[in-house]
């Protein structure tokens, strides 16, 4: 080891060496030190007790889960009921209630006294009872995927976690149990309607061109979207109190030049209508319902200048379920 | 009108007036012509008579139609019966005829003799009796999609035709009717099966992971890539004379990070093989079939250094088809 100038004078030599020594201790324990620091294990925020009790779904509400938006209107009996069973599906964040009980008290306190419940449920106070009350773009609303339901559709949890996954995969697109179609005539006017309609006549079998909101999944940016269509789109649901979903529709179909809609056939779909003590029966039981609803297409073709709607043959199953080998075929 | 210095001149007005009237006239000439011209309907190619006969499915061959390619062996009497069923499928532009009836002259003069045809049929003489001849890439493929069949499955024309519609909205998917699954065990083998396996445990229902090319339609593209796999698939594939339809899975699965098909749930699907009269019966049958693949999964596996496959339950039909309210329920 060389040693230069200070190494000279003996009389120094021993406090020098002593001082390297030192020195070179210290180092050697720090390099310890923070090489122990480096090789210690995380200590991660979700490992820490959760001391207070919060519901698993809030952790990632983006994608993960989703937004049950169901307005009611004279049918809290089938509301709470229809509660008890959605607000256990998995994968649920929220749920927001339009409350179109217009002057009538939520039902908050007897919510509040039946709990704990699963996750968040929020009363939105209508000032007017409008059928598009359901498409604000409620700043409630944390995830980007919105399950809407009619307050009379019971849809099995089945269903929906399977319809909610192909969401996901299906993003852009109303994803859900109720196909409708429109068809347009020689005359240039169009019809709506079912599957007791003609088909539109791509090759065989039948198209759909809309799946009903009532009982689909879509992502919450169309809420914001809608919040910014002409006004006679407002003033035609206003009127009709009706196509709110032709128009969710339409304007899916304009964002995306496809059709709007991809269909999941349900497994166990149910109209509880019948079981309600309120004696109100749904909208779609007025004589011109389906009138309307042809009226309502014709309307917005105009207003938007275009037939945005674009037809689809896809049914989708979810593969398996219910009996494991639904798939089987004679081969 | 100004007239400047040329004018002054008498004796020259009256030359210089014609030329300028002369000028004004051939230029409003020109530009009447030119204005005709331009109104005139273009004369597309596809509305000049057509003095060579050909099949309409020539003029598109990139996205609107598809090859056939079928694979034949010691049954060539099945795989005459289901040419006359495939050479009419809509949308198909061509048949290649993968010939490994090693040393057999193919049926080229009876089939000419029993012309004309729809499509070109090409046949692929084989130097070798392998199971991945129909994997390579042939020259006389010229669209985007192909349509892989083995010669004794007979599948309607209403299936492939909706399959075909479907591929189009899935071009990077293996779009087919025979879904396959992987599963893991707890050792890290992989077993090879379908729904008699248990469930890979995702939710409720089954799940698939491969879709079979011998009845399924893919992008021509993967045939070129196929070409660059590793030495030890081509071995495999050889070794087995089975899997290569694994690995085709396998390489569409890395290929897109997604699950490698999409499962169309087929109306009408016939496994032939006991009509033939060749005696032969298919590979499939050999006792060690099963086993065989779940060694190549394994394999494959290994040699891409990971398990790339994923899981699917999407299961597609076709709406309206075969009646036309398939998708009704009891709402």
């Amino acid at each position: 080891m060389r040693c230069l100038h200070f190494c000279k004078l003996p009389g120094r030599v021993m406090g020098i060496r002593l001082l390297r020594f030192t020195s070179v201790v210290i180092i050697v324990l720090l390099l310890v030190a923070g090489a122990l620091t480096a090789l210690l294990p995380n200590i991660k925020d979700d490992k820490m007790p959760n001391l207070r009790r919060e519901p698993k779904a809030q952790s990632q509400p983006t994608l993960d889960s989703f937004t049950l938006i169901m307005q009611t209107y004279n049918r809290t009996d089938l509301l709470l009921k229809l509660l008890n069973h959605y607000q256990a599906i998995p994968h649920l964040h929220k749920v927001i209630v339009v409350w179109n009980n217009i002057g009538e008290k939520v039902p908050e306190e007897m919510w509040n006294s039946l709990g704990p419940h699963p996750v968040p449920v929020v009363f939105k106070v209508q000032a007017v009872n409008r059928m598009r009350n359901r498409l604000q773009n409620f700043p409630e609303l944390e995830t980007k995927a919105v399950l809407m339901m009619d307050d009379d559709t019971l849809v099995s949890a089945h269903d929906l976690a399977f319809a909610f996954s192909v969401w996901q995969q299906f993003p852009e697109h109303i994803v859900g149990f109720v196909p409708r179609k429109h068809i347009s005539t020689p005359s240039g006017v169009y019809s709506y309607g079912s599957f007791e309609l003609q088909n539109p006549g791509f090759g065989n079998g039948d198209q759909y061109s809309m799946v009903l909101i009532g009982a689909a999944f879509f992502h919450s940016g169309y809420l914001e979207d809608f919040q910014r269509q002409p006004e006679a789109v407002y003033a035609l649901i206003d009127e009709t109190q009706n196509c709110d979903d032709i128009a969710m529709n339409f304007l899916v179909a304009r964002h995306t030049g496809k059709p709007s809609g991809v269909f999941v056939k349900p497994v166990d779909i149910r109209n509880l209508e019948k079981d309600t003590n309120s004696g109100y029966s749904g909208m779609w039981h007025r004589a011109e319902h389906l009138l309307q609803r042809s009226y309502c297409v014709n309307k917005l073709v105009n207003i938007y200048d275009g037939m945005p709607l674009k037809y689809s043959n896809i049914m989708i199953s979810q593969f398996g379920f219910p009996n494991y080998a639904n798939h089987k075929n004679k081969m």
